[in-house]
């Protein structure tokens, strides 16, 4: 309801402002025995983190995560994960001049206007720093998944005018942090990069997309009607800050296609698919029958609001950084005045798709692992049993079981 | 989790397959003292039945609406409203040859492969028809909504590739149901009715798209992150049967877009605009006061997850019609055939658009009364009270009063 | 939050009132596969209806249930069942006097006063009819339950100041259903039923308790703090209209026993334990080695908010009916009268365990089963299957693969 | 679903065990504009703490609070209240003999059998250290409730075989925190405190009673149903540790309460009542119209699952501490031993409900603030403003409208 919780059985609760004295994170429902460190939270940290390169903030924050809950002897317990992240270094004067006159096309004014105050400092609640709450507690679900052959994918597909070509799956995986920019097509990153730098020159910023991947999602995951794969990818995907498109499969692009052109046939395959590959469990319809596949991926894995067991992917569009030096007009609802010179001078992105990609990751992950636990393929209380098989022997990391 | 609930304060929870005996869906969180009547529900119904124009399936559902319960002498009484819609004209038997013959792209497939089992009438409960519940409990949201100064609208904006232009908002609403494929530009819509027909003709179908708009949104709806307006429109509107694509403001275009021309600058504005015109309660800063606005609407209505006054709109893409009578492949699960020449030849639509624009509009209206209940500008007792002024007297409409 | 709803993944959402044409309830989160019949439901339904006795209410409701969706051949599809039951009986003028005169310790008062009006008739929505929708959909339940080995009783242990022995589980399950008064202990049965008369004869009516069991619940079913299972059991039997106390285990009486009598010690037990018996699936701790047991039972089969393995049982307190002939005060906030032999004289029951039995049972199975697919021991897509062992085998009720 | 949740618009999350580095709890849908300082909520804190006197357990935790997010110039925001307390006297050494062979009546082995492993130092999170997060959420509840009117009351009504007189509503608050043993009847209170010594005396422990009342609760509060005051209470006080059975109005004893004995007749009262002394909002039925008003409060402010207006009185029992230095006998799962002589010699609490009080507030006030959000009572944006009067406006604690 208020914005702050993320998942129906796979839960994330969050709280922290930018300028705030640390973020915080509560993850409950992830099962007892996985075995989890800061160091698996921290690399995913590490790749959101600000002042990582000459087209981030300069913002020099550590983001080292603390877990203050849910683990023993170095595996999960069943019981809430308690994240928390110190913010170390906050600079909050910037946004004094923009308490009562909002920034163009920020939170500034909609949070005042709804809450009759708002924590101005860095943009506070708005400010996409909260997202290294997503990031932290994505981290937890990406390692579940990958526990269960689910793998996931994303890298940096449009800034601008510039479209990366399509890059096959394990290569945007091997390369997506090879550049700042996050596109694993290096030739178009450096195109990608230079743009960036022209507008960043002259104090202005620009938008871009980022195209997703999730492979090794077994087939039956999602739900009919209103808690499709779908729409749960669409909630997840909207809350991303500056988001303001989402696609699956063809897409807005699927306007155009007939049925005949979209619709993919049915066929028997025994082979591999590169889904099978990542450890997809699922059966064959009985001993060797062979199960149907579609031909093809025009439905992005996606039918009906369940997994076809295909690749799911998709993009989502992020709108230019609103926070930019060019001068712009805003007013001050205080004083009354008209300032026509606004400079938005703190340290800010000129492009956010290179640090939403592991946002955009780690809201992909919490939405699937939510379904994997809804679906009952991954047992609520403990991920390396199967449910029924209740007894109390203790997990082997455990000293008395040593 | 199941799929059949939509709404946090404002619920609705559906049940109901294609053939079953009927359709239904239970609203509850609907405040007393609404004047309802299955005559406000029967009017939404009909511009999203079937049979009503040659480009829509011929089934003949008269899709005539029973409220069962929560009204009390033409008035809402707080209580669950219960509405049930029978199936008149289901007829099961073309959909035999896809019992374990998946017909492509559709939900056949993962719905047994999640279950089982399925209800394979006429699509069972991955049909479409399941819509109808949505425009009836939508049909209440919007009734709410308008009480309130919001107003809805939406048309086709798009079939293949045929691109309506802009359509100023009142004549949206005047024109959408002027013709059968409900796009407001009328010289549009005769391009896209007569291209509708090519597909159909050759037994095929087509996408299109769908543009919404809200007016009348005050100030302060919304919510941060993960229960941002657009987050929870995305999930809304990526739950519409074919959905493959949501945006909002520029949606994708904002992708070439630089800050400094996304951005929108703040202005003063003592003029009336659209939304006030529509009984926007905002008051303005103080006495007199001139209220920040945003000299343009490149945002969509939506900063930081919360409205900002102006209206909100945005597009729905959908793909083509799965079921078409060109002959595809399939197989057959159990027999182990391969089918080439499948012809799904039941009663169905070329196009989504057109009946879908009644569903996005109900899609729209109960994200925005839900979020109208959480921020407490809707008493969730009592439509014509303000919260706080409790009492026993009577709505006028009670016998006892009169 | 509007009360029409229960469960977390087995979801009950229910409408309906007293006098309205048809009490209605929605239950999604049922696992396809489970074989399911309107004779099942209709069971349960029978045990609650009016007119059964000279002790029930006179109205003359069939009750009978009708199954609109989430059936194919017999069988349930996973998708959510609708389920109706007409209002045969409704006859409102005995409660006219009371539109504005509200009936001494009814919902009337407080009803008008939340919302401004209400159903009357009958005492709508807040009449007890309305468990006839927990009834039914706790049918689903039960069965469900039963098919895991977990059984459930119920049986009235106290009516006014008459109590029952302790009876054994299996005599409750035998013989609850021989007397109309619902009392497994055949001889308190039939002093609780004269004392019923002579307050029945009185114009008056009297309270009375509820004992429930259940047996077969496997360990580690439940969670920790706010969701413990006595929680979770004490929302739902407190929800039980009439509910002045719930109890698990030595509920009240807790308050004097010490420590070193309430606790009960671990013991190794290889003997078959009557949960064993049901078909508990939990695994001893090791090949052979035997599994902890408690002592005894004094813990009511819960430990730190999740089963032990042993029995769960506990009592539920229900007042009188409030609605008597017998002579008492109200006023009239419309007219500003004061009434002083104001006689409630509809068709009620005097005492409310003998119906309630059904009604808890089915609360206590609602709450379990919900347990049981969150912990992942019920395969929330198939009861057949394992988790994880998807494909696309039909159901063999299914006729094509019969 | 994983017990660390509470509430629906007024949302507790927490995280924490026993002896990890801390506690924490978020708190979400506290409107924007209450005044809140860390020493409102240490007040409430050092009434739960450890080591306050001879009958509470000697560790000594200062349970400092700090609060990370949420507030603005000493006032909430609107935005999630980020809280934690660190843990710093944690011995874990005497619960090792433990780890698998679990304490009587404890949590040891029901979590492990449910997750295969535990946070085994001082009962890790099934320890009613856990309520900590309870108290500090409680006390921001509370501080809201009494700007509206709402005051909250609880103590110790019983101690094993000792029951306290009914105590008046003011004196309890004024009494309640003046004795160690928190019975507000000091003469009581003295003869629990010895009953209490010397069970503690011979290694043991004693159960009791806690009894919680409201006041100024406004008339239409609560919800039909499954949500009723009464349901939802019950999930709150059986929530909490030990706690064996929950009673409000006449609990248990209405069983032997004929309808004419228990119905509240109703009244014109146009004197003021306590409640309205409180600052009860309820306005009467029309100018001058005197309100229908219960001529007595036999149930328990309840009716019909909604609140009449009286106070909301009841009482929640408590089990004695399982931990005790008596010999008790347990097995070691691990090692397949029987040990005749377990001591648990930690530092316990002989009793619990002295320590329990502010826990049983905590709920109490929970619960009501969630109600009075749900009903649009408390505006869920801003505490001090009406719904639907939005403006720009800063809260006068801002340092710009200063």
């Amino acid at each position: 309801m208020n914005g702050n919780r993320f998942g129906r059985l796979f839960q994330v609760t969050t709280y922290g402002e930018s300028h705030g004295p640390s973020m915080g994170c509560t993850v409950s429902g992830c099962p007892a025995g996985l075995e989890l460190s800061e160091e698996d939270l921290q690399r995913e940290l590490d790749r959101r983190k600000p002042g990582q390169s000459k087209i981030t903030t300069s913002r020099g924050e550590p983001d080292a995560v603390s877990i203050e809950s849910g683990i023993q002897d170095g595996y999960t317990t069943g019981t809430p994960i308690g994240l928390t992240i110190e913010n170390k270094d906050a600079r909050s004067g910037k946004y004094e001049p923009f308490i009562t006159a909002p920034r163009p096309s920020h939170g500034d004014f909609t949070y005042s206007a709804k809450f009759g105050t708002r924590n101005w400092g860095g943009g506070g609640r708005s400010s996409a720093r909260e997202t290294v709450n997503w990031v932290a507690a994505g981290a937890i679900a990406k390692k579940l998944l990958s526990q269960e052959g689910i793998e996931i994918a994303a890298h940096v597909c449009q800034i601008g005018d510039i479209e990366a070509p399509e890059v096959p799956f394990d290569e945007i995986r091997e390369r997506v942090d090879e550049t700042d920019v996050r596109c694993a097509d290096l030739d178009t990153a450096e195109r990608m990069q230079e743009r960036i730098e022209e507008y960043q020159r002259e104090g202005d910023s620009i938008g871009g997309g980022i195209y997703f991947e999730a492979r090794g999602v077994p087939v039956g995951l999602g739900a009919p009607r209103f808690d499709s794969l779908s729409a749960r990818l669409g909630q997840a995907m909207m809350a991303v800050p500056a988001a303001t498109a989402f696609e699956f499969g063809l897409g807005r692009e699927a306007r155009e296609y007939a049925g005949t052109d979209r619709n993919d046939e049915w066929e028997f395959s025994e082979a591999q698919r590169p889904s099978d590959a990542s450890g997809d469990k699922r059966e064959s319809g009985a001993g060797g029958t062979p199960t149907p596949t579609p031909a093809d991926n025009d439905h992005g894995g996606i039918q009906g609001g369940i997994s076809s067991g295909e690749p799911i992917y998709g993009e989502v569009s992020l709108h230019a950084p609103t926070s930019i030096p060019a001068e712009q007009q805003t007013v001050d609802w205080e004083t009354g005045e008209v300032i026509d010179d606004a400079q938005v001078i703190g340290r800010h992105d000129p492009v956010l798709p290179p640090r939403g990609v592991p946002v955009v990751e780690a809201m992909l992950a919490l939405t699937l692992v939510d379904f994997m636990l809804l679906s009952g393929r991954l047992n609520p209380d403990r991920v390396d049993d199967d449910p029924g098989e209740y007894d109390t022997d203790y997990h082997p990391s455990n000293p008395r079981t040593e």
